[in-house]
């Protein structure tokens, strides 16, 4: 019963069958493997378009560099007030663009929302050379809050940021759970809704240790491979990463992964409902934010049942947690087992009929 | 035949077993699984001490969070002018220390001379605060030339380093390599002879993609957690890093492997001085520069060999290609097969009695 | 009637002098002059008691070195969200600190709350080394809204930040201007009160251009020679910024010239009341923030008055420019003349009684 | 008889009665003072043709500037090995341009040459990415040591640095006493020679502290104006570094400054050759480099005469410190007495005669 994150997880077997496979024998070293070549050529098909693509073993590192290479070390990165590049990487960003700032807005349900940016772009940006340029906006797909944005709230917001000269990012860490949520084409979702860099995350959704730096346009990816190698991001045996992309995107597994999360999800929180909990956010991925009784909570961890208390400001107007309720944070992976789910309800419920 | 790099094989068929067994199940994530746990405490083992280790993915990242620990912005790096460090990162190490400048020497058969460092080191530094100031020696171990330093070479340079203030650094990328040929103990070929940061690497001797940052004095590791984190190099399913370092470290069998590579490279220089070649530099680990006669040279690559033509200073005096020949690098690995070597040498005598 | 900022105007002629003075003949370059050894010499006895100065043309270099001290590159600086070092020095900070992270807070009248510091400090800061660490807090001396922390609000928020293991800097930009007022001793105002690292200006108050590093404790000050080098900020000819400060701080010149602009201030706010028109902030410097009526605006910009219509959050609760008003702010500095205070005034009046 | 450098001269006359003229009265602040729009025009008519201009305090902050413009973080400047940039800086460059490499080379009496230059830049590059990119070029005029380059010499090298994608910048702290030594125009010494960036010195020259980051290439000074704002660059007062400029400028002025300096330092030369002293590198502009017997050292220095030994590796080939000599540096400045010289000589001349 361990819904404290999707990587407490492994791999799944396909993503580690081809990993086992990839191990045997010589292969050109730093990215010039053939699974990597392979990766390439299968993104483009997918994003139905030419793009570059660098692929890393974080999620955050693929985030400080799609961030540096759209946002200049004077500039400034619109994004959300807890967005995992402002709160959570430890000045990852700021690092790789030599200073940048990050500017964090309220949002709303973990989303920017396209009234805050436009107003705060529209504001009068004082003389030049004070203050910084914004130069970036940075969108999580699915959000930090479990929600998802359409493709048409990210065409309005990245149509704002265009206007203004910003570039504009999506960190895809939970990429799949969005695209299958939504079911509709990760062109649709990315550069056709003005998407320029994308971190399309894998890790979370089924693989060890992959993610891509996909940037749509080429012309914008100049010197991704120095930023990457002076991180210390260029793998040696480049197989490791391009044999679990490799399976990853194979056959639609991808989408498979992420629509047993996400059903996961669904499950976990329709039993909960059915309990009598409120469920604090949309459940538009594989996250579930909701409030448990105190007693819920202490039998569920009692039983072993791990997962994080959350504090969060994205909740929605007038949602706060009650007399004795505490606000988790519940995280589904591919491989959460329906009967984890279960035995976690069937606890969970012993204690809501008590 | 592929010579080209250690890095071009994939990972030991135990590591690659205990990668597999580790993938199944929930773990803690960011370095708290039981695997991390388990190679810090063999780590210490292996060291005979106390120390803080800090798993990344690359060299690159090992060698830069280490020189940052030991050098700030301000500060100076003394390596070998062919180190790995200076050459081959696209300035990681300046990246990571916030814009230290890496001065190098010219050294011996790749190796710092204590002459060398004492006399910069001794040679007024001019007026403060105009100069950067010399806060870190960098030693690579075995060395970009095949060569390896004793623990008495080793603790000269080391002595000297500390008298002036500066850290010591040892980049280990064939730490394992080095130490086999040497017949020493870990503790004694680092911390014992002065060296407090070490690049663990682990990559090219077995595994897919796992270095360590082995910290020998605890209080000198402070915030290389954050360093880490901000670099993008805390894995979030650290699993991945802590299984591949469990099974290489595990009943000495990283010594094993890097004993298979260095008899591989014995063997095969053997072979090569055995048909007339000139062997370039002594072969102390799995490196062998070797100078071909072009017409061996052209034989061999039309038989499928791969291996990198060289340009390089470390040549001993008076050391140079002749008329005809061209100096190339040959590296082993632990999976070099003995038939590979013996049809390398095959086509090579051919050409040889040709 | 420019009240554009106290940087329109040039030095005092006392100061002038000096420097006039300190031209003739050979000095020692880099600092090592003896007006700088002077100006060091009466900081210590100014502020009663041993400190290191280190003497930079601007503001921002003053603000950025002094927070680089006191802030690692994974560290966050909390300050007011409209202090000078967040919004009006392109980046500065983060650029000196190596990619810190500034933190806002809305406060209360330009000035930080030990209510909003407290709570910030007390919550929870999640598992390291995900997120940033506070480092320092950072006091803006007269504040950006013209108000004044007493020293006792001063010692509470440093005691705050003492106590979560934050350095404590204070901007003072307007430093003489916030002191007169107070009518306290510079001690008082900053180390007794838990200051630890001061940005000490004098070019708005009768400098051409210098300011000083205050670091109270030699301890905290290791580097910041190298930190200002590398920066740029070593003047070779020392003498131009030794000479004005030896000049400003002489038989109290800084306090005077601070009076006259404080002075300034009170008589042009006392005017602008009684024409009726709204003072939106304590004037408490040399800043007056007051609501204009558009036509008394139009006005004095026709009568070729200068100064900045202005937009701040600092506002007290429920103030807010009314129909047709405007909010400006008005800037007096130790050479403004009563006349032109007048002039205003009766352009104003003029329009006021229209 | 003070020669240890040109900074410890204070500001001409001319210089500082323009200071103290334009000390007077309101100017608007951060550079869009009138002197500083008069110099900018002046600049254009100097260097016949558009520009862009940023003035700054210091000539490193105005190398690092120029070299952040022209180098990315991953790119190389390649320049002398005892270049002020490399050697003098405390690393500003490497912080200004975010972690950039300085190559030195060691050039031929001071001068980089232009074999090895071409040498170095036909050289493989290696496998991208993993070595950094040359990027800029960086010559001092007049040289670290004393000489001077042709407009020959400088389009040469400026010619194979375009040839390779570089951009070229001039150190160009003692540009007018190279300048007047030549006799050429400040166009052909520069971007008719193929200087992109030019670092302007005045302080050396005449000022109290004022250089120049010309950019002769409008788009490329793009975001400098952040860059120096970001740096602490951007003085408030901005008239202290126009009026100074402007008073350089004017009639020659420095030129006649640049030639007074010169010429007392043949004058010094002459006088020492006549003593029998042995000039160890031509004098080409206000830097003399001479080696003294220790005798007159030592009187010298009794006597009260200032300057400092000197370390170099710019000698020309088999000249060398003999048995009881030592290497000095002398400079003159435009403020040098020939009384100064004069009794420098005698002292030297009644030690030479003993």
């Amino acid at each position: 019963m361990n819904f404290a994150s999707d990587n407490v997880a492994g791999a799944s077997p396909r993503v580690m069958e081809a990993l086992v496979a990839a191990n045997a024998g010589s292969q050109r070293a730093y990215g010039a493997d053939d699974h990597t070549a392979r990766v390439e050529a299968r993104l483009k098909e997918i994003f139905e378009r030419d793009l570059s693509v660098f692929l890393v073993a974080t999620g955050t590192a693929a985030n400080a560099l799609a961030l540096a290479t759209l946002c200049p070390p004077w500039g400034a990165v619109l994004c959300h007030a807890e967005a995992h590049v402002a709160e959570d990487e430890c000045g990852a960003p700021e690092f790789f663009t030599g200073g940048a700032k990050l500017v964090g807005f309220p949002g709303r349900l973990g989303k920017l929302t396209a009234e805050e940016i436009a107003a705060h772009l529209a504001a009068p940006t004082g003389r030049p050379p004070h203050q910084v340029i914004p130069s970036a906006l940075s969108l999580t797909q699915a959000s930090e809050a479990g929600t998802v944005y359409t493709p048409d709230e990210i065409a309005t917001l990245a149509d704002i940021a265009r206007r203004h000269g910003l570039g504009v990012h999506m960190d895809g860490a939970r990429f799949a759970n969005a695209l299958v949520r939504l079911g509709v084409s990760p062109a649709d979702m990315t550069w056709r809704a003005g998407v320029d860099v994308l971190s399309f995350g894998a890790t979370k959704n089924g693989c060890l240790a992959a993610e891509a730096v996909i940037v749509f346009d080429r012309d914008k990816a100049a010197h991704l491979a120095q930023r990457r190698k002076r991180g210390g991001h260029l793998l040696s045996k480049g197989r490791l990463l391009g044999a679990q992309f490799d399976a990853y995107l194979a056959d639609g597994h991808w989408l498979d992964l992420a629509a047993r999360a996400n059903a996961a999800a669904d499950r976990l929180a329709a039993g909960l409902a059915r309990l009598g909990c409120r469920v604090a956010l949309p459940v538009e991925a594989n996250e579930i934010f909701v409030f448990l009784p105190q007693a819920m909570d202490e039998a569920l961890r009692a039983a072993g049942a791990l997962y994080h208390p959350w504090v969060t400001s994205s909740l929605p107007e007038g949602v706060a947690a009650g007399e004795g309720e505490v606000l988790v944070r519940l995280v589904t992976a591919f491989d959460t087992a329906e009967a984890a789910i279960d035995r976690f309800l069937a606890v969970a419920g012993g204690q809501a009929a008590a």
